[in-house]
């Protein structure tokens, strides 16, 4: 099956972090695929990637950069399809740096960031999920069904909590 | 015609700013709507908003809010459409607060963070064009053209700043 | 004995901190309870919450959040008793992003906001404490021998020290 | 009608701002007294303001100040009554400094804090007034109608907003 | 002999730290004591210290503490005689809550601010003693001797590298 | 009468702020001297006010900088005097940067660090004052006199204020 | 003469700060050409400049953006020459999102980064200089002078003040 | 062979990051070398490195120190050679405060920062290898390997990726 959304990180050290975004992804049965691709040290590579994404079928590319995070940014700049930028924690700077890189973008070249790091990387996902089921019915539904399990995992853990309070007294 | 894009704002003050994300759909032919809804103030109203999004043909949800801004997660709570925040500078932080309030989703339930004040509006708008042109390919033709412009843009200013400056010496 | 003081938790991982809100409340002898709900995950649980508590005898609602810590402000939306907000260290920005998600409310729903993590979660439950004394006189007794107690422990640890410094030299 | 609100300032130069708490109060008939003092200028007024408040009937304080703010710390540390804080933005750093310095307590001495400026100010006002509604049926009553005014008012601003946007077009 | 110093700090877990303050004061003939005693928890307390520095021959304060760090205000109000605060890393935010809540005060009640931690403290002993050097001739000598014993413990310190880079060759 | 307090400015632009130090000495019978004097533009110059301050009979040394403020650090290496920093709003960063290079000195080197601006600039006069009466009985009685007279302007402004807020009714 | 450092900005918007560069080239002798192009709006123009400046004797290249300011970083991928960046105020953030977006470079791809806004831009033009007086001994001998009349002019600066202040008595 | 780059460090604790810069500059044959020196404990012997580094053949100064860090700045003071500062992680505040004492550095005294720790101690070691290649056409040669050897195993890792990725399924 043809990948339908592009995972770059800018160093395989981001693996870790970025392979959520494949699994959300994957739980919502969207193909995806997952390359080591850096604004900085493989310029060249990156625009490639980036300009090849829509005739290949690609449908939103997520971007995953730590520090000076400019990997969504290059990217939204090379590219027609919707970018998502999920800044890294890759610095002393706790990630801050990398927020702000990948969100402040000027007028004219978006990226839609999300949170950093793990959360961030896992909501990429699915919020890739959310533009692919505008016109995929079979996505929007598992996407349905994600939140409906999200929520009753919630009541579930209240419910142990309250077990276990009680048990307590 | 029916409305593609809804775009909340928490407070009619921040229409100005707002107005960025509606141009940008407007020059790119996406009908859009425009409401304020404030995630605190009235925070059934904007669930509403958001529940009945999807039925009423809106493929994506555009958030404006300042300060401890929650209105685009407590959108993308309610919805499963996509949802795109921009953060606002209202209050004495300069939009920092906005921003944190906005991206640092926990996973499960993603926002799509644009950058603070206009540039993020506008932003916002063209991102929201981008998803829609996944299934529209005359809107896809627009965004391309709208990249076209503003690099010609880019370098019609650098010929009259050569301009200016050759006139200086 | 009815609950006086509902604590609401985003995530069960929240438990270890904001167990010192329900300990500073059982030692001051005010009857709470503690839920998991999460406003980004469960909206309609947690407004459901907020909306029930008043008539429930429910006199103060401590929320505990991390990152875009929306909890606090989404309840207070939601229910005309005072709500108090605890912020959590859960991102990698250590807590501010909560602090300024939490605080940062627009005029006309207020939040009363703790410090981030432990000191802030018991601060929470003797701020509840102080309001619920304002209607029972018992509370308040115990509430001015916790001060005094405090105090105590403060002298006790300098004496401790003094006698160690002394036996140093 | 005795003063059931103590609003203290650091200085008077914070008097327009935290006037929003003493509109607050007023609107919802919450009678109160603004004074200043200040917690480094004039210490023991401002603990003898802080000891004596619950004497004479008083049920909530009121503190803003800025930069190094200790007015509510100080004030918590010499009551046993709840303290609001609102920071204000009246040093270089815009408020940020006024924030941790009200809000980050430590464990044992409670400040329920607001947000920096106005909004918090007259949030403060609002939040004591929902302290004291615990006690006193008609102010709670007010407390409601101020929060359905609030919604409607919003709810008129969009609609001015819709005709607005239709005459334009 | 009496002590000259006054070395306060908030609470016994700042021991570690506020020991550098101590020992640079040992170390440069400079007798001093050391309490715990709150800004928060036992501000009766602390004015008192305040209050008879002078009189039992005190001619500098010192004092640490975290989070909204009050201690060093506080005391300054309180007292004519030269106040040093030091900002400890006690909360989620790593000292900047304390770096500001102890520098940024209000003009006419200073307090000279070392840095965050073990390096500000070390740093209060020794600004203390630079004081007391004004009048007391051997301190001032011993100030000045520890001044050229850093510098060449720094010349060592290159020699030694020195040898380790020849070697490694 | 021979200069006790030597004030340094990086630049003539600092002037109008750094003149409250000297105001405030002023007031107290404190003698000064004010220059301009660069940490980077004339480091060799800075160094010998530096080092000649102590022979020249002065007691304390305030320096006044902004941005990457190296003035009191580059000072407090070259003499056994206490230094006072002052952080000047003179970057886009609104002081922080000068605050955080003023106060983070390396242990060894200490620097007492006021708040930034006008506020800091009056509290360095202040500071150095306190220092000075340690020594001076008469300058002490001024520091006196001035700490009532601030005090006694406080309960002014309250009194004006109430009259104010009584005549409104 | 041909060109010796490239100058490029992300929007004529900058043209007045980054002229600081211009003139501090011009003032030291050293040739320089300015341009306005994005790496945002015009990524392959941008990559031509970097890729082509070595091939047309430029030697250093300076590169002013604001907001997630990724000009330097992308040059610097796409050239052996040194690069310069330059961090703007150009959003609500004062310019430190551009610092961390310009300095924060991951290893292997450098960037020198000065100062945000005015000064930066000064100072790039004189570091270009200082990297241009390696192979050119005129450039360094302006260098040299330079500094000089620096050093003179605050010398000069507080004569005035000095007489300023001498009259004022 | 004389050493052509000067790396300078404020303590013998930065050894181990510094190490980084020196690593970077063997590896592209730019002879270095490396001195513990610190801007205040030791400022004569700063500025004499700094004074004498040019006529022993120097043409690139490298900086590394934490906190306030001002040993770049007083360098670049001292010396008309490019002078490069490395802001390292040395106090509770991450390194933000290295960062901003030097990168803010005054127009007219130019620094050129690099990020925060190890990457920006490489970087450092990178940037100066790009000045003297200016000059010196086999260090030219050389950073055109390393730039290419970069890229390369940018996509040897991505291909080691694919392959585990391959695997998995």
């Amino acid at each position: 099956m043809n990948p339908k959304v592009l995972i770059l990180m800018g160093s395989d050290s981001d693996f870790e972090v970025m392979s959520e975004a494949r699994k959300a992804l994957d739980e919502l049965g969207v193909p995806s695929e997952l390359h080591v691709s850096s604004a900085h040290r493989t310029p060249e590579r990156t625009a490639r990637y980036a300009r090849e994404a829509a005739g290949r079928g690609i449908e939103v590319v997520i971007c995953g950069a730590g520090a000076a995070a400019h990997l969504a940014g290059v990217v939204a700049a090379e590219t027609e399809l919707p970018v998502l930028g999920v800044p890294l924690a890759a610095s002393d700077l706790s990630g801050l740096d990398a927020l702000l890189a990948t969100a402040m973008m000027p007028g004219g070249v978006p990226v839609g960031t999300l949170g950093i790091g793990k959360a961030g990387a896992k909501n990429a996902g699915l919020f890739a999920a959310r533009i692919i089921a505008r016109a995929d019915a079979a996505v929007g539904e598992r996407v349905r069904a994600q939140r409906e399990k999200m929520a009753r995992e919630v009541e579930a853990k209240d419910a142990a909590l309250q077990e276990r309070l009680a048990g307590k007294k």
